[in-house]
């Protein structure tokens, strides 16, 4: 039907895995589906919940959402819906005043996922995927560690039976805070933690020692969250009976929701405006984390990711899960190390897995109402607890200690001002280090290296010097940044060797000098022509030659001049 | 009584050249102070009102700031007073809803000299002055030209006798205003122009053909402005006998104010706080085109400048002139051309000045409420005409593209949306620009250039390759902004070249690897050995050695290794 079907694998990807895709590769997939499917459940559940939404909102982004994403996307193993991170931002989100005051948190959520949406195809046309570089990954994990140390405080009330404390900094306020804990519920959550901690150490280790096939341990070991939460359930209906009150999930509405998207467009306007910074952080991170979780797997297949795809195929998951009444989606690292290790082959497990979501959304539902809010809590803390990393910050510290601070910075910015503005505090921080190192370029004075045509550098070479001659190597492109630090470098030499009457830059690492750079250099010119020095250029390149050559710029160079080598430079200057 | 002078001289540079001062320094200086006072007088009050401001402001700040920076500034010739770009700058702060509210312009104007000079402190404590590197010099030219375009359509009605129009872009209500222009005023202006045009074209021309002594044409034509404003304000005098009505200065009280430490202090707080964005874009502008302009001069007589240094020197300006009375205060560029052309040899020149405008201050202020607006509203026109550089965007568009854009789009910014979102603009297109470039450093394929031991692009040099091999030369330090620019070189490179069998990275450009750029090079090892390739260096600098030995790098390029020389990489792998 098609003849360019490279062509159109270019638009989706999908194609691309489906042309070679064979029964084997299917067995696999619909073994890793149903795994990821069962750990869905609850985290499509808990993360809504964490979020300050009600369940189905986790559920529905859990089906349409990562259909799209097979069809768009590049990773063949990432697992798109909803996300810890992600969700204590929409968190976040939701219970500032400006928002709170708009009223109907469901239309503010549906409305964030349009906006991310929208936000990641604008990007992808705009070719601006390339600007998350500019969270460095010592930023990133400063941030992933401190939204999650956020999550714990919020969730560790969940697993006592508690409200959110409201004591600021009043140590005795939380004393008797703590004591006001439920019983019933904290039995329900250390029950929780033990099966948890038993399905995914303990049972694991055992089966192996006896010999069980490895496929077998991982479909066991991943049911752990579904079964706990099946016997918390069963459990909280046992006690309710018995006159116990347990927070549970509550009514979730049985099928889908109508598409809304009269509903999502009739609300934006004031409420789109007010949600506009928190859908550009949320949009940042969901893209930046999706794309690292699915580069790492990639890499251990040797797949290869497209950022630019990826931006559209987590664009049109957005704008799908805003239309099928879901909450923003993102790639999650658990579900795709799950998916991935349950040895998902392509795509095809999540949509196994959606389909299998769609079919527990139409006839499970009632029995989700039950599920106590502590089971949930304690899955969430069990499957956060890996992103706090706080001994990353001293790996980092040790081997680069301007990351290490950044990284530090970030985690306690995040915690101390809330998570938009650690994000904020986290991008300046990295902006400002890349401004600081490309402002402060790598210079060298050189000489000759005896009997060879060699320059290197006079503090670590033994070399061959002139009394009259300065040779200076620069080791980046000469711009506006950087250019007054340069001027500096070579005004201190200049005090130090002062009988110099020539300079020689060479330009062996120079592509480029911009308008700023050009001007500072025939400044300079200018002012060493005033004390009766010379400056010369040696080994610049051709490109910057025809730029330099527009100009008038070898003109007022005179009697300076431009060597082809340094070694000419030396030959007549030495 | 100082032993270490040479210390102090650190801190009060005036000592520098009062060490070696001379007779014949004094003579120049002297000569040099009175002609720049000849022009002090109105331009300080013509910059006062064209702040909106009365005009005592303009001459307060022409006494004691100058005062400060003479002991304090490292330029021996830079005139320091209130100047036209940050006149415009007040003004626009004076003008901003916010601001009027609050009411009394002149506590504001005080409130923004005392801002201004404490944040030029604290970015010399913080050794911040070098975040001004960031503004690139077509972004600077491009705002300045759009400032005068202000400053110019602001002062053309003065010179009519017109009030500022209310038309918008309604080409008929500009018809229609424009005819209300006075005719007396009008000829007040025209009679201003010719005169200054004679003085500083005509006459020096006429004077140098009869030969006439350079240093006397330089005193004749420099007189222009002053007796401009005489006979003008004599005209005045003449014409409101007959009955008609022109814009004048209006009373200037005699004397100086009281020190007004309280009155400053008194009304920070919320004042201060509206005022403080509007008091960092006047810092950031002063600073940057103070230390331009005592550059230009300094190169000139092989002096120097100490940035940090013209902080301090600034920034006790600045308080100064807060507690003064006076406007904020800046390097002048027309007027320091004035005075270095007139032959000051030091600050003595600034002293002078001042101390003569002090007189003018006490003795001569009941002359200066004749003077016409018009007539100064000239003297602007002319001082800000050469400014207004819409050529040089055509030029730098000629060298660089990318600098043409940015000064054009800063003009255009300024113009459109106004002086601060101008500026702001401007530094975003800066930033931009800087991490777009460090994002794509250079990086080559490079080849062996026969029998020799150097390695060439091979797409600029006839060199020798192998098949098996990928010899890649990165020209910038490996950071979080370019690592993903790397990757995608080296794996597109990899689909050219499909039977690469060993990867060879020469870092002799590379002086440091960050965390993020490790962290990418471990992932990238770890799939191309999953694909039966191995990962090189080679020429690794000792520090990034030293570095990359803190982890366990080294063993997990394994069976890759680290080269001494490219050389020898290609011995063992080629």
């Amino acid at each position: 039907m098609f003849d360019n079907t490279s062509s159109l694998a270019h638009f989706l990807p999908i194609i691309d895995w489906l042309k070679t895709y064979r029964q084997q590769d299917f067995t696999d997939d619909l073994f890793a589906g149903i795994i990821t499917a069962i750990l869905l459940v609850p985290q499509g559940i808990a993360y809504a919940i964490l979020a300050g939404l009600p369940p189905q909102l986790g559920l529905y982004a859990s089906i349409l959402p990562p259909i799209m994403y097979a069809l768009l996307g590049t990773s063949r193993t990432l697992s798109v819906g909803p996300v810890s991170v992600a969700s204590i931002m929409i968190a976040s989100a939701l219970s500032s005043p400006a928002i709170v005051a708009l009223g109907n948190p469901m239309q503010s959520a549906l409305v964030l996922s349009l906006e991310s949406g929208v936000i990641m195809l604008l990007m992808a046309v705009l070719r601006m995927g390339s600007l998350v570089n500019f969270i460095s990954h010592p930023v990133l994990v400063g941030f992933t560690s401190g939204a999650s140390l956020l999550i714990i405080g919020n969730q560790l009330p969940l697993t006592l039976g508690l409200k959110s404390p409201n004591c600021g900094i009043d140590v005795a306020c939380y004393t008797s805070y703590i004591q006001g804990f439920n019983n019933t519920t904290l039995f329900i959550s250390l029950s929780a933690l033990a099966l948890l901690l038993l399905f995914s150490q303990l049972l694991p280790m055992s089966l192996k020692k006896i010999g069980v096939k490895a496929t077998l341990i991982t479909a066991i070991s991943k049911c752990g969250p579904l079964l706990t939460v099946l016997l918390a359930t069963i459990a909280v209906s046992v006690l309710s009976t018995m006159g116990q009150s347990i927070a549970v999930v509550g009514v979730v509405p049985a099928g889908f929701p109508e598409f809304t998207l009269t509903g999502v467009t009739e609300s934006l306007g004031q409420r789109g405006k007010a949600l506009l910074p928190f859908a550009a952080f949320i949009t940042l991170i969901a893209y930046i984390e999706s794309v690292a979780i699915a580069k790492m797997t990639a890499n251990l297949r040797g797949e290869k990711i497209i950022p630019s795809q990826e931006l559209i195929g987590l664009g049109v998951a957005n704008i799908a899960a805003s239309l099928s009444g879901g909450m923003p989606v993102a790639g999650g690292l658990s579900r795709t190390m799950v998916n991935f290790s349950a040895g998902a082959r392509t795509q095809m497990a999540m949509l196994i897995a959606a389909a299998l979501l769609a079919v527990a959304v139409m006839f499970c539902s009632p029995w989700f109402t039950n599920i106590p809010k502590a089971a949930l809590a304690v899955i969430i803390l069990v499957a956060i607890m890996p992103l706090v990393k706080i001994k990353s910050i001293f790996h980092t510290w040790a081997y680069d200690k301007g990351d290490g601070i950044a990284e530090l910075v970030t985690l306690l910015g995040v915690l101390i001002f809330g998570i938009e503005q650690g994000i904020m505090l986290g991008i300046i921080l990295t902006i400002a280090s890349n401004l600081r190192k490309s402002s402060h370029p790598h210079i060298a004075v050189v000489g000759r290296v005896p009997d060879t045509e060699h320059y290197r550098n006079i503090k670590r070479h033994h070399v061959q010097t002139w009394h009259h001659l300065l040779l200076i190597r620069i080791d980046e492109n000469l711009t506006f940044a950087n250019i007054n630090y340069i001027e500096e470098f070579l005004v201190t030499e200049l005090k130090r060797q002062t009988d110099t009457r020539h300079i020689v830059l060479i330009f062996t690492s120079v592509s480029d000098i911009d308008t700023t750079a050009l001007e500072a250099l025939e400044s300079l010119n200018q002012a060493l022509q005033s004390t009766g020095k010379t400056l010369n250029i040696a080994e610049a390149k051709g490109p910057v030659l025809d730029k330099l050559k527009k100009t008038d710029f070898f003109e007022q160079l005179k009697p300076g001049l431009a060597f082809f080598r340094t070694e000419d430079a030396v030959k007549q200057l030495g």
